[in-house]
């Protein structure tokens, strides 16, 4: 497929393993060039085909092998896994007929979820999330959907599993999804990965609740990478959850025949949790902005209390032991210390000098 | 009832005795597992209907005993006090004929308060606000209501108290109540919930007034603790008002005959309290931001007295210590030291030295 | 009149003998209940009446008093100062056959500003500020108006002159006051509410540019008070300003037979009023929060400053303090201190020691 | 002119010879009562009257004499220069038939920027600013326009140069202003007043780029001053354009047969302009804004580094002067002191303090 | 060319060798200056001819050399280099009946990104960004289009290399550029400089995560320079970008039969990338504001350390200093001197204190 060449040519971030967006430029629109990390090749194709009575699973070798299933009035999902195998997608794309725009999108990982409405068939982008256990951090990834007729057609960066609860669905036959059309089945992939969303959300929730809990303590001195990072991480699921609000009103408002009005309460149900999780995320980005104030003043009040026990210290020695240096002289005619009670005359002299320091210093409130 | 196993099956979060809203993930959607605390069980189902003349209360036994009432022309209010009798909840849900996504969010407590319009019956989501007086937190319980043509069913977490002054006016017919329809109970129950958070803002606003009286005194350390959690409630506070108004501004514009006309006006008068409501909440939010800002600058404020303090004894003493210790030196030709008047001219000079220090601090308005 | 009779059931705060919002709590909707300070009973009624020809005035002594007046042709104008006389306010609601939802929001001060068209008359809700002179405070009085066809009821809580101007017009018949309708009185009032707020956004800017000058200065420890101060009076100023403007857009949209078209210029009038006000409450606002940073940075400027004196002073004379000291010491093998130029050569050290010193700190930029 | 005569009850702002808003406080709507600085008395009228073959420039000595020229079928621009000569304007008000308020208005310099659609006529109200060259200071004078078929009359309070621009195009009519009508003139009267913000905002920016050069510098004391200086000019610029983009879109969908298509499209040229200076004026907030906090970020910075040296020296010679203190006893029974090593020991024993404090210090960054 | 001669006047900044917007004050509508950088003259003119079968390409030595060509049914795209070539742009104008307004923009580069529709041609203004290496600069260049029914008239401040691509693809035929029209053209243009803003921000972003990974250790003086640095640029990415989106939107409702319906496909993905850069900047922003209150928070941090560090070593030693004072004093009547066991006990009574120390300073938990 020529239009896959643009890839040899483009600048490939070597170290990363990923190529980026400005690789892009020059290169004329509808280009498909692979932007993200190099994840897996070659692409996995599993297909699945089903209505009410019958079902069928495969696992496909070649991209050309789905375009009968496509055209059968069944419902057909065809999820496909490695977005760098272009010649796989340019095949589908070229049956599908879809739009060269689109297939750039499509390879392209740096895209924000959106929704195009190409007539015949919707064009959605969405994030999905994920939390890294080792590493603690939130991993995106894309997916596309093609949601068509009689047919889904979802892209995937990588192999995961977050399809597997709705796959499980179909091959059981549980639920209502085998008696519904496409559109459901679109549906039920996007909650799928919003449901997903809620696990990424109390992760990131724990750990604040944790640092909360030591913030005022003396030896937070991590307290701010933690912080840092949770912000960050924050940023980012923002970025996944905001657009993809706006996309689902788009598709309620949408009067479109591919969508059916027995699936619009579904698909409002899945706004309603994006709305709820925008309320959760803006919650929690106040509570660390919050957190980072309070930190911040908490320092400043340690700083304050040491900086004071240093004081009252020096306040009450260093007058003490200028004294005492000052009867350590060695002049010659010195009377106080040819005194019979010069000693105790210093000592007394002392604890008046240090007595009045205390009274001075608790008027300050400082003991 | 098959639809409640979901639950045996979740992930639950033993510690807090709380099922989370990620133990939904890969169930399909209409599944009705209990998210939140396990408060109360068996529910409990208390049962009252009226009309102008009659009126008859009842605690049920079992959900099916309410169905007849249901079905009655008189007002029907039915509440149910405790969301884990998963079972219960679904008697009555295919009776009334609820969507099996109604019924999932009825018992997910994370729901954002919400309406949804069913055609024949409405869907609201409330949230109930108590203020726990040993704990000093805000408890966030959640109020459900199915407002149909003749009746009002109710779904809390607990069996609280909150709708007893509803429940002593349809008693004694006090008030309009007993003459109005099922609409008019509802408002009745909104209201209630919505009179309840006054008593929560009056007591977050008499902690910070607390706070603001000790804020730029010196020992005032665990005012930080005091604010953060202040801020924190009232993140909460606002979680339960904000979406509450946006729900009542669409009861007002929805054109549905189960709301009468001299309904309207009622709820626009709710409708006003959650907007003046809003104001507080901002104001208060406002007030606790730049109380911190206050808080962090008079810490600032008093490390910078506690410093200067330091520095005017260091700067005085300091020198005098250095001068005492010459005097102290053994060395043996030092002339001073065998002077006569050397010990007079050695205070003479500490206090010349004073007097410029003084002098010098004095200019730099330290003193 | 039993509806005032919940007064005597209300929690009543004793110490600011003030009754607060959650008093009403349980209470059925329409329920008059006094909420705010206890300020001025029994009522005063104030009567006005007037056309371009002629003019009454009038002390009512009680409320039944007005009625025939209110069903004159000519303007009536009935000023009732005092909220907590439920009973006259119960007379004249009844007469004119005001909502119960409205006499409810009539006697609660912690309404905020609003505007309800019921048919046959307005009712508006405006704030009077005030500033009170010994207290530096700003005071808030709710003053509410009735607008029918050819008379305004308005009700104050207290008996201020904020009203004197409108009745010196329309005594001496200056202006066109007396030519016009209902509707221009109605104007009248709002406005001199509004000119009134000038006066406290006046005193507010002085005390804003009194601090301005002495921010920068060493001892500016009461800017703190003063600043907070200052913010939360212009928070109670914005709470009162900021509804008042969508109050009179809303009055300046309706299409009601009550306003006519030659009071609408005034209205407009009052309404750029507004908006020039929350132009000058913004910048205001803004101004102090800037001015709150820039103290903390003044602050952290002279600290900065302090804790480079200490350290100047330290790193010059701790060295020198531990050379006397050195030189003290008593050991019997001591060579230097039997040298014939010991004493001299211990102050050129001295002086080397300094001088290197006041070069490595001058290149620091600390001297 | 018995209106003016307000005047000399007003309160008046003697120190600043300014009178003030809350002045017009119970005075009836419609009082002309100058609010502002007394600048110039008596009024300057200045008349041009044109059309594309013939122009007329006379300085007239009474309001009066311009009344057959504003009855005249050519352009006529009467420009008015002194806000206080109350009754010149009256009068003109009176031949123009202008409406009270508008008056009132016109003399208030405290007003912002407003469009008012009068039917035969327009007021406009602009805010024109100058940079104050010894001061440096931003100085707000307010300009008024009263647009009608073929005539402007400008008012302005002091007798600037800003228009002269305008003068000498009409003058030599260059450009195509004699040709064009009286809209055009209002806009070339606007667009003088917008181009001489762009003095004013690049005056301020190059005080912003000034001080971006020494702000991290150590001797920066002065920044505060001239930052919160800069704000608050930015503040006054803001209040002048902000408005004024809303009068200039309010203009622009004005379908007024006073505004000729032709003129148009000039008009959206300068609305370009306020929408352009709005750009600029946010991005310069936001950059004195972040400035502020980079200062205060300096500040803590260079107060850590002087922290940093107080402590290096403090923690090598404060153990060091303790043990020169100790052998400074005068202990009779004291080994060490009659030791023949006793001395260079002390200087091996200090050597390696010294050694062990310097490597605990590099361990810690600080050196 | 006369409109030209303004230039001379005008008010030029020598030392920047840039003429600024306040130069225009006082010149009428209309005036040709060119307000920017002198870059480039005299201006380089490129002419490229083409349709799907032929293509001709052209440097012009004159302006007037290029009218045939734009006159002519094929595709024209002319590119003109250096905008103070104010005469051949004139002859261009008057050409293609340019309104003056539009060619004083076209040659004020101080323009914010707009689009103008005057019926027969588009008047497009756009910022191209160039991130320049040794300076590590964002450099920003105008280029404005005319987009007519058969031509694209390119101005560009630079002769620079952006447009590279798109010349490319004429030449080689390569995509479907020569089969469309000049609105195609247009958005290839739009397109190549919204691709390279994608460098710009990648380029930033490396900075950004570079100074992330240095913000938390001891040595990070130089972060505050780089933060402010960036902060600087993303704002000027943000004015550039901004405006775009609007832009695009506008071309994509326009209803002009200048866009052809194919094309819009086009301009709303160049939108979609807008909005997706709009999306980086935004979390790019909040990142780096993020950021300078972390790294002042971690100044804070350390300055506590050292100051704990300070105050350790301060309260350990200076009593212990006194101690020594004191037993170094010379009264002639002082018992412990003359103890046989005098000298072992200040050791013990030393280790005493420093014991008693040691336990208060961990109980503070500073050690």
């Amino acid at each position: 497929m020529s239009t896959a060449n643009g890839s040899s040519d483009a600048e490939l971030d070597k170290s990363a393993g990923k190529v980026r967006e400005s690789a892009k430029a020059g290169l004329p629109p509808g280009t498909m060039l692979h932007i993200g990390k190099q994840r897996q090749a070659p692409a996995r194709l599993m297909l699945m085909e089903y209505d009410a009575q019958q079902f069928t699973e495969e696992e496909l070798s070649s991209p050309e092998a789905c375009l009968p299933f496509l055209d059968a009035p069944t419902v057909t999902w065809l999820n496909i896994a490695g977005l760098n195998d272009l010649d796989a997608i340019a095949v589908i794309g070229q049956h599908l007929n879809l739009h060269p725009l689109l297939l750039e999108d499509l390879v392209d990982t740096s895209q924000r979820p959106k929704i195009e409405d190409y007539g015949t068939y919707f064009f959605i982008i969405l994030k999905m999330l994920d939390y890294t256990v080792p590493a603690e951090e939130v991993e995106v990834e894309q997916v596309s959907l093609i949601l068509g007729k009689d047919y889904v057609v979802s892209f995937q960066e990588d192999d995961d599993d977050v399809f597997d609860g709705v796959r499980d669905r179909i091959r059981s036959g549980k639920g209502r999804i085998r008696t519904m059309g496409a559109d459901y089945l679109a549906y039920a992939l996007i909650d799928a990965v919003v449901d997903n969303y809620f696990h990424v959300l109390e992760r990131i929730g724990e750990d604040t609740e944790g640092i909360e809990d030591v913030l005022l303590e003396e030896s937070a001195r991590e307290v701010l990478h933690v912080l840092s990072h949770l912000k960050r991480e924050m940023i980012a699921v923002r970025r996944a959850v905001w657009p993809l609000r706006d996309v689902l009103s788009a598709i309620l408002r949408e009067e479109s025949p591919l969508i059916q009005p027995e699936t619009r309460i579904y698909l409002r149900d899945v706004h309603d949790h994006t709305v709820q999780m925008i309320d959760v995320i803006e919650s929690e980005r106040e509570g660390l902005s919050s957190m980072l104030d309070v930190y911040l003043t908490s320092v400043s009040n340690r700083t304050n209390e040491i900086v004071k026990v240093l004081t009252i210290f020096s306040a009450i020695f260093i007058p003490l032991t200028f004294l005492a240096g000052v009867y350590g002289m060695n002049f010659q005619y010195f009377p106080e210390i040819t005194w019979r009670w010069g000693y105790p005359l210093f000592w007394a002299l002392a604890g008046v000098i240090t007595g009045l320091l205390l009274i001075y210093l608790r008027r300050q409130r400082w003991l």
